[in-house]
């Protein structure tokens, strides 16, 4: 092409050849994100607002959606300048610059809090669900030591394709979502708590001993990760189905 | 007296005096079942079946009741030669030998335990209670995946005066009790369950973590402390009241 | 009503009717306290002044005490602007808001503590209990190290109907307390200490094994949970007799 | 019916009338694997064979198959007097019996080990899910010293639905196979190993980090929690399909 | 000597002039016992009887006393065969064969248990003290939970010059004598309890953070080496003087 | 006396009468140090300068030697104000203030350390012996990395009567030591290392599985703990002798 | 070639055909061993007698030397039938069978214990390097609490080219030896000790933070692992040189 | 001389004779980089600027190489001011002074990471290496949720004498590459990764139970102990060769 512009379909095609593509102070790797169809995702944690900028900046001009979760309000008024469309979510402590709108999935990802100190992590997991493409319910601040207000979420519940629990401190939610749905329970312990907490510990245990037996476990605080997660399971159904 | 027998006021009189009467092997101190009323209680774990039969003696001769927890069938073999009224209770592991009708303790102590596995831990707290004048209920085997058979029972939890609540695993049920009442709630790990349970740590940290705020622990495994917690409760208000 | 106002009973039945309410960035459930008679608890530690006092403000206009555990000076501030009623309890880092007198619960909680380091823990205890209509009795620094300063207090502590012991290092305090006094003793682990003590961990595995049968224990540094609970035992016990 | 015989939708609805049953020694909760069409499972681990024997008929009286884990060759021999159909598959220390043909699930479930030792945590894995009527591709001892061994089987293994991967000592295979498969990946840890394994923690805590961001964990040796869910996810996407 | 006999002083200079010696199943070190003057010191735990005999034998014929820790009963008769003289202490699972009087040390040690469980390893101890040349003064089962027993030996105690506490579950003994006595404090955490003691660990974390700050701890189980230290202890200062 | 200054003899009756006294922040109990004829001590960590010199005010005006153990330099600058013959160490982080010369006790304290990271905590325990009255002789840096450095001190440890071992990282230096003297040893963990070191975690462990025999340890960090065990042994042979 | 015997270069051509081979119940993979030359190694712990005189005959078969480690008296005896050739070297709890002379690796590997009781984890390093067609020089019984045998040792240790050091309890022996030679230090920790040893933790732990620069550490009890990668390192320059 | 300056010859007698230096703050032992013909290596985490000049100018006089890890920028002006030629290696957070060019080691080492994130440790280690003479090849970015391009790598890693795996989360990659090479691995475990990370140990522990026979183990985040580990490997063979 003359005018250096790129196609989807020719970048798509570079992108296969190319597994990674160096940026100096990192390696993206497109293989997997351009395989899945799912867009690209970057931990921003320890890289600087201007890291960020490059790394969203090359992934888009490939024609590619973007990710950044444990994004700072810095790293978006950098990626901003350039990319004005890009979203901050506050809440989520995440990023997102949508150039191309994300194939639907089928189904529905419920994502569920214990209290309102875990909406953080919930948020992070309901954003990652939304840029790839899913449609998302949140239910939060059900804990159980207040079960009305969970039984009254129940109907809700028992309508989705998978449920994602999030909870800290006795991580008891899991077990009780998984045994009012029949859908697959991912279970997200969060470092909420205090003292023999041990920063999500007790939570993380609780859930791996769940007595309810269609419950996984993601790491601490990833909702990231359990997102990721649920959305391959409702993908793989909907290129079964 | 003449011929030698002990009256009930005597033996107080002269347990009060003595502050521990020395076996040999094991020091008995009945100081402390007598100034709160409450029979004396002998660890029976790491006790040969002799031993145990002589400390049995010793205090039944004093008019006292005796409860010996982890207790084998053998142990019980060899008291009952000499004191044929002795109960084994074996799904407790308990031993118990009454001399006299224990003092009644007002209002009700319900036990509760998540699985059938937890029965064995939950049967010494209510053989425990029920040897200090309790009165109690038993409501087993409701754990939170199935909500149906806890919910069914809320109406009966609801009149007791304490709740005991024993659970391996996650450890889950005493946030979700603990919610459901306005009474106390001592939680009881157990050390029921496999791999990441660690022997009842899991559900140790998670009780310790409840999110629900009335609610304390005792060691995993201790059917016989948070009994005696409890009546310890119900004593305290008998006599204020 | 005309002006708008709420009388006590009508916002009783209100709150019965309604399980819980948003304020966007927080739910509050009404249901517990309510139930319980209790004033309503904020846990402070996360949010920012603003969403404290509009809590508290909205608790307050309902007619319900309020009690913000782990609070800032600067949150007192801004509640004070609107409610000047409401105390800052430094030591204990509480903020209360009385609209009302609490209903009086029979009986005394001592709040014992072995050091000075842990008063601040104590204190949230004292000032939970106090809100909830106890009377508290406070025995501070009387660690197991100076046994004289501790058994000078025997006297006063054997009043008591239930008695909280806060001890951090060793955590040693429950079970010679637990000696002494035929009340329930509830212990709270502290983070006080420093190298072994893991944060709280030694004093919280110390009390669960307390050779004292009487004995509960609650969170690391958990005075609200472990007053809560003391609480629930004399109301019980107050509705029983 | 006259002959006393059961007609299997007469049992459905006899069992959904019924929340729970109580055998004495152990309630049976039909209610949640019929809901979800599938076999009730029994964890062997603590029960006599007698009581396996019992729980076994009772189950199989209902018109429902049974899978019993961590069963033994005594229980086995005593389930088959009076059940000969019952089947023992001894690498798997499962039992199971089919009273009728289980609703064939789609898609395929691949499940592999990173080692020979890992076998019997996988085939507990295999057999339950074809007894809830899931098509099994078993990988096994693709360990990730020797890739060839792996990298021979990922065309099979992306054509799997769900991936399980079974793994003790450091628990690498899941991240690896992880980034081969567009799948869900179930980690099931080992207590595989000796030493720093600590009884399966290494291969736990290594995969609750993975870099495979569509991973998530069961308990260690939880390989029938592993299929259980695995079978969720299969259900679910054939209900919605 | 012509009769192959061997005095003391030519053992001694024999000895120095061989700093260990093979036995071919383990070498002994019998520099260390003859400077300090102390018996040989053997840990017998994982040591066939016949070993034991062996090394029991070679240390006796070089005129020096012997003690064997974790000895068994058959060790000890495989032992009198030939040596008709030594001595099995079973309360403290200890062998001892004295050739010689050892030297007598300055002043006391006190040992001191919490529990009757705790006598084995104080009676280890107490062992080894005294063929140490020690004068050991036994005070038993003065556990924290009941004050009076302790405080009836508080005299007793303050006459020692180095106080061994021995204590399980919670561990809380060595803070309570160490602010009833002037002398060094050697604590020795044991195994004793169940559940969250975890082997000794709670009492182990407790004696570190002891209040009281004259207390040292030793390894769970070790009453040898907290004789041995103590022994040390009252030889230095015997030395000086 | 007409002048209210207060000589030693009346202060130290007036002390033995006053248990403790209350300053409102704090409480001191002058007993311990009075009866054992030691400074007065006080931890330094959570106090404010205000608090660390009025206490300190306090203790001097009743004629005690005082300690400040992890005080700070602001902490010094406020006492000075009004005792200007308060030293400050920097290198242990203590203060202290000599009001009357310490009675001398007899023989040497060793203190070693490993490296130099580890002198804080070295010089907080000599500081604390000599204020104690002990004679000190330092050898600093000599770990097991390069053992020429410790054997050429081996002569002048020899002469000690007790050895204080401070070591952080592998803590592997409390053996070598163990084996070169016949004095007493007391190890001090330091928080020194990184990464498996786990904040003095695994130099504790490697303490407290000493294979030298006369060896006992103190919390990580507690260079006053040891140095106080170590008068306190000083102490006592000084009164037995 | 017409007998039906298998050349060397014959058997070593078919391997590197096959990467691995079935046995049913064990998948033998022989391309890495024939890669590196070294013997096919067999963990035989949960492995019966019959499995691994299967495996055994299948390997000799091809012409490969075999090493069994963590195997039984039994496991040789029924490997002897048929191969009487095999030796069963009971220190090292390992069986190995020679049907060539392995090719001599340059240089020694120094096998050194700190006590008597890691020599079984010694003798497994040192017959796995004999093996493997290394020289050793095995130095036992030199622990760190009497260096004068280690000092003796040191000439000795300083002509080796790796030094593999085996020590239980607190772990020290790597740092000291580190301190010593110049040539590389594999680190084995043992599960030796008791208490807070914690099955080996301890001494893992002290090796990792090792003060000696040229340390590494392999997991607790794998002697075979740390000779492995002796080998490894006296290949790699033999093949370079 | 005359002069005053120093002979690179007449150095190294003059440290061969001064086993250590003592700079006041610090002492520098000169004798195990002499020995070893290494370059001085400095610890800087927890030394002044200055402290750091004046160690470093210390050393250069003595006409030796200096290496500080864990150094700030700040250090490196400090250093720079007197010594120009000072190297400040950002990514590494390392400073090196080259007084003379290192003796060249033989042989290649390569420094692999899992992700960019672990960079930083790779960069100590590799600076480390070259410093000390070594060849190094740096192969970045290679974890295996990606291995193609770790695959990609293979070739150049088959050619390296020593393989530094440096990973953080799972710590997986050690056991892949292991399976892909014929030379020592020495893993390194990073703090990279959050939650069940536990600051390293989930690396940690999978790199300790890698089922890849030749790796071995350093703490975590210690790439100079690994670097320095691999020089003494390359060094012995090319003293051997």
């Amino acid at each position: 092409m003359r005018d250096g512009s790129v196609t989807t379909g020719e970048a798509m095609e570079r992108l296969k050849l190319l597994p990674y593509e160096d940026l100096g102070f990192a390696k993206i790797d497109h293989h997997r994100a351009l395989r899945r169809g799912f867009p690209e995702a970057v931990f921003g944690a320890a890289k600087t607002p201007e890291e960020i900028a490059a790394i969203v900046a090359r992934i888009a001009a490939l024609g590619q959606n973007v990710l950044v979760t444990r994004a700072s309000v810095e790293a978006h008024a950098r990626v901003a300048e350039t990319h004005p469309a890009a979203v901050f979510h506050a809440a989520a402590r995440c990023l997102t610059l949508r150039v191309k709108e994300p194939e639907a999935l089928p189904g529905t990802i419920a994502v569920v809090t214990a209290g309102t100190s875990d909406i953080p992590v919930a948020e992070e997991a309901a954003v990652t669900a939304e840029i790839h493409g899913a449609t998302v319910a949140r239910v939060y601040d059900v804990g159980v030591a207040g079960l009305h207000r969970l039984l009254d979420q129940a109907p809700l519940l028992r309508t989705a394709d998978v449920v994602l629990v999030v909870a800290g401190m006795e991580g008891a939610l899991p077990s009780v979502v998984g045994g009012l749905v029949d859908a697959p329970v991912v279970a997200v312990p969060t470092s909420v708590g205090y003292g023999a907490s041990f920063h999500g510990l007790a939570a993380l245990l609780a859930m791996l001993n769940s007595c309810s037996s269609g419950v996984a476990v993601v790491n601490i605080d990833n909702g990231f990760g359990a997102a990721s997660l649920a959305c391959l399971m409702l993908r793989k159904s909907a290129r079964r189905s």
